[in-house]
């Protein structure tokens, strides 16, 4: 720990949102925060590690936004309303020039969510954040993984692949000359959490979950918890015209897609009957969603084309056969 | 990530005590938690990071002992009631014969204290450990630092100065032949969270901190939050027999009172009007508390010594002197 209370003060405090529900921030033994009685906390943590989740040079603004966007995507994934953040920040030193556009990008994210940060801790050691984020969900709803239904839609936020084929370009400098290069570059870092549309999606969707280790594997876990199977349509996998001019194929691209992991955009299942009204519910949001395919019977996992049954060998997917 | 959910199987899940207000935990993209609607949520964050606050060959079960008490410890000193955790465990590969030590005492203090795990992150990296615990104050309870008035007695729980000796006898192996060696090694990872005494307190003190950073230091905090001073007597400092055993003399021993760090024990202020109830509300938790000054007005610091006024240069002085 070095100097931390300055620390504090000079990068995080003065930065702060005020929301009346926090009734003690940084400065004591602990924050003090009051719930509204009406509803349920939804609570969830994340680690990025340096070297593991990004590269050690990578651009602190974007590795703030990273940390966050990742959690408060798990938020949206409950359907939840952020409300409180704790940050336990480590680093090797105290280095003014990484701290000043992190913590300036932490709090563009965080006020823009109305998320307060309401305590933390300031350690010497490899460069790592860990964050906890809390929101609100409504008592007596939540958005679960385990209550997927057979011939429920399955649908995506967004645009999917994108993640991956960035991290591609980071780690190929050769790569970067490329003319989708700066955009798929930022897509891997910066995501964009789907708050609104979980918060829609209270009312609507069986199931959802965030994709953070790809469509696959995250998919899986809806289909595991909820004992079902499911159909997808390659055709149907949106997805951004970066990936289709980074990738050689189409195949590729779609393979991209299936398996890209933190893209943080949601996967969630929607019973026939509120299909007609996801549109016009999401329609404040402006996120785009896509329905890619449906819920089976479990044992079934199919991915089709035009009709026709694939059989790649994807990432994720021996967790998603052991469903069978 | 590796084999997240086998792992937190394996070792987390099965182990929970299950606590009431608890919804939803590990195995969905956030914990859902439901708060009592007459009270204030306390929240802390801790990290300990291999190599800055623990060696990495440490005994594990220590290591979680020390992580939980050292974030409990910051419920205590508000005076919460334990209630949620959050743990981000970062590990440089899987090793089982570190895990198995460290869950077992992890579970045995959060069990004992009532505090449910609810969700958390393993990532691969340096090893660290962040815990987020949260607990219940009541709305118009709590316990601050800024409250400390001139008259009010200053009082410590426990003993002071084992943490850091014990430091000391783990960085020289020469030491741990000594007779006091072993307890004062344990003692430096082993503290007990004062959460009963705090608990307590809630009715009788006007202001507490835990001593993480040694008492000086955060006695300083307190006075500086409420504007205030202090005369200390360095003869009630509470000492172990195996602190005066390896300190080479009194003085020496009443200076690792005064710095010790990592102590874990409470410092709290007491208007004259309850030091006689003090004792009798404090039995039922088997905690000695010791009174060892007054506060005074703003810009007096004095350490006295049968009266006599001392000039150490300690430790956490310099921070102390700054509130003159």
């Amino acid at each position: 720990m070095f100097g931390e209370f300055n620390l504090i003060d000079k990068y995080f405090s003065a930065r702060q949102a005020q929301r009346k529900d926090v009734h003690l921030t940084l400065g004591d033994d602990c924050a003090i925060v009051k719930a509204p009685d009406n509803v349920r906390i939804a609570i969830s943590t994340d680690t990025l590690v340096a070297g593991t989740h990004f590269l050690p040079e990578a651009n602190p603004a974007w590795v703030a936004h990273k940390a966050l966007a990742s959690n408060l995507s798990d938020l949206a994934a409950m359907g939840a309303t952020p409300a409180w953040v704790s940050m336990a920040l480590t680093l090797p030193h105290i280095d003014e020039a990484w701290l000043e556009p992190f913590c300036h990008a932490f709090f563009e994210l965080a006020n823009y969510y109305n998320i307060q940060l309401i305590g933390g801790d300031t350690t010497k050691g490899p460069l790592s954040i860990t964050l906890t984020v809390q929101g609100f969900v409504p008592q007596d709803k939540v958005l679960l993984r385990n209550q997927a239904k057979v011939g429920d839609w399955v649908y995506v936020t967004g645009e999917l692949g994108d993640s991956k084929a960035g991290l591609d370009v980071i780690l190929a400098p050769e790569k970067r000359q490329e003319p989708f290069a700066a955009e798929l570059e930022q897509r891997h870092y910066l995501s964009t959490p789907r708050i609104l549309a979980g918060q829609a999606l209270l009312n609507l969707a069986s199931a959802a979950i965030d994709i953070s280790d790809g469509l696959i594997s995250d998919l899986g876990h809806i289909l595991h918890q909820s004992q079902v199977g499911v159909s997808l349509d390659v055709n149907c996998l949106p997805m951004s015209k970066e990936l289709r001019q980074f990738a050689p194929s189409i195949q590729v691209a779609q393979q991209y897609a299936l398996t890209s992991g933190e893209e943080y955009e949601l996967c969630f299942t929607v019973p026939a009957q509120n299909k007609g009204t996801l549109d016009s519910a999401l329609a404040h949001c402006g996120t785009k969603v896509t329905c890619i395919g449906q819920i089976r019977p479990q044992g079934v996992f199919e991915l089709l084309n035009n009709g026709q049954k694939l059989d790649w060998a994807l990432s994720g997917y021996d967790h998603f056969k052991e469903v069978k």
